[in-house]
């Protein structure tokens, strides 16, 4: 097949160089990858500023193209103007730390995944679930015999997976769980400063704290040292409540 | 109700303004919001660089604080940092461009009240149907109105309320409809320039054609001079995919 290759930690990655080699073996594969660090950035699109791209060499030959710009960003800027035909599949990763539960939505690995699903391409993101040094390689392997199943399976429309493996060795994990988004979140903290022109200024800090939830989320999955893979797409709408709203007495604009 | 007032477009523009001179009529409001425009930055939040903050004055006197930060840092500072004790409603807007069907995940309007949800607190995000100078006052005349409705009836638990006015006067409004959100999107063009270094960039342009769909999405009643009202979540998981991603015959890594 045809692969985009992306992320969101950018191009000069340990983590995307992994999945590029492991990729390489069975796809056709480009690299376009923001040039610096987007985590967080969630479903940004640059609209102000110019998008600069430039080819990147790794180990001597053409590695992909770094972009100044967002994990979505990459994605269209790739599908529409650097790859002479469509993708057959979009692989995002492999991200440093889990995104799972509601961290999901700010994650741009996975948005980079969703940008694909948007424009017609299946796609999937892949996390590995630490920060520290990982071993990338299981991830790595289990992205390409992945891609094999989805090769043959297809996707829905509109749809990607999200999938986040242990930070454990290949023959440790347990095996797979298809997996629904849980609750987990990042909770904040912010740390006041003053510089020393006295202006007032934040860090924003904090960690993911365990949630207590049932067992086919994301997070208990990977807890529990299986892969968690959820389909995930972009309808936000929350159809249960629809039909309650639907009741409430709207006056109009003009009643004031 | 103690309410936090916040947007995308930036603390100094006129929908923030209008909403906030509304909704101070019957309730205790906070604005905080970006101190310039943050428009299409979807959920992301600042994790590498510092959150300032400067008091605004309008009208010579206190108006909110303008933080060097996107929509979802606004209300993730303003519960945590800012405000005294936490707001009963969360409400951003009002957005200068319409956010409906897929275009609804680049909005940093939208975010800022899906972080409100994410954080516990009911939320409203307001937009108006043009780019092009608007009377803000229908579309504020409204949320006032409708923020009353929210006090009385409450929300479900992490659900928000999309909220888009067609800019028509108030009295040619034909009504409300709960909606969905529908498939609408901006669809990219990029314009590829070479600077005087020789240094390949490109803009990124487009625009959102109209699409088919049917009558209960968003866009729909929106070019029927309706409101539409989409009730929106953050549970990107595709449920209906999961049982047949169950059947997958997934291999172990160490098989490889």
């Amino acid at each position: 097949m045809k692969i985009l290759l992306t992320n969101d930690d950018g191009i000069y990655t340990k983590g995307i160089e992994a999945l590029g080699e492991h990729l390489s073996k069975d796809h056709d594969v480009l690299v376009a990858a923001p040039e610096t660090e987007q985590s967080a950035v969630g479903h940004a699109i640059t609209l102000t500023d110019p998008l600069r791209v430039k080819p990147v060499n790794r180990n001597g030959a053409f590695f992909g193209y770094a972009v100044k710009g967002t994990p979505a960003d990459c994605v269209k800027l790739a599908i529409n103007e650097l790859m002479e035909s469509e993708p057959e599949l979009v692989v995002s990763g492999i991200n440093l730390g889990a995104n799972v539960g509601i961290n999901v939505i700010y994650s741009g690995t996975v948005s980079a995944a969703t940008e694909g699903a948007i424009l017609g391409v299946p796609a999937i993101a892949v996390s590995v679930n630490t920060f520290k040094n990982p071993d990338f390689q299981p991830a790595a392997r289990f992205a390409r015999l992945l891609v094999r199943l989805v090769e043959q399976h297809g996707l829905p429309p509109h749809t990607s997976l999200n999938v986040n493996v242990p930070a454990i060795p290949g023959n440790k994990v347990r095996g797979v769980r298809i997996t629904r988004q849980g609750v987990t979140r990042f909770v904040e903290r912010f740390d006041r400063r003053v510089d020393p022109r006295d202006n007032v200024y934040y860090w924003q800090c904090g960690s993911t704290p365990p949630f207590e939830e049932d067992g086919d989320t994301d997070a208990c999955a990977l807890a529990s040292d299986y892969i968690s893979i959820t389909p995930i797409h972009h309808d936000l709408t929350n159809y249960g409540f629809m039909e309650s709203l639907r009741s409430w007495s709207f006056p109009s604009i003009s009643d004031e």
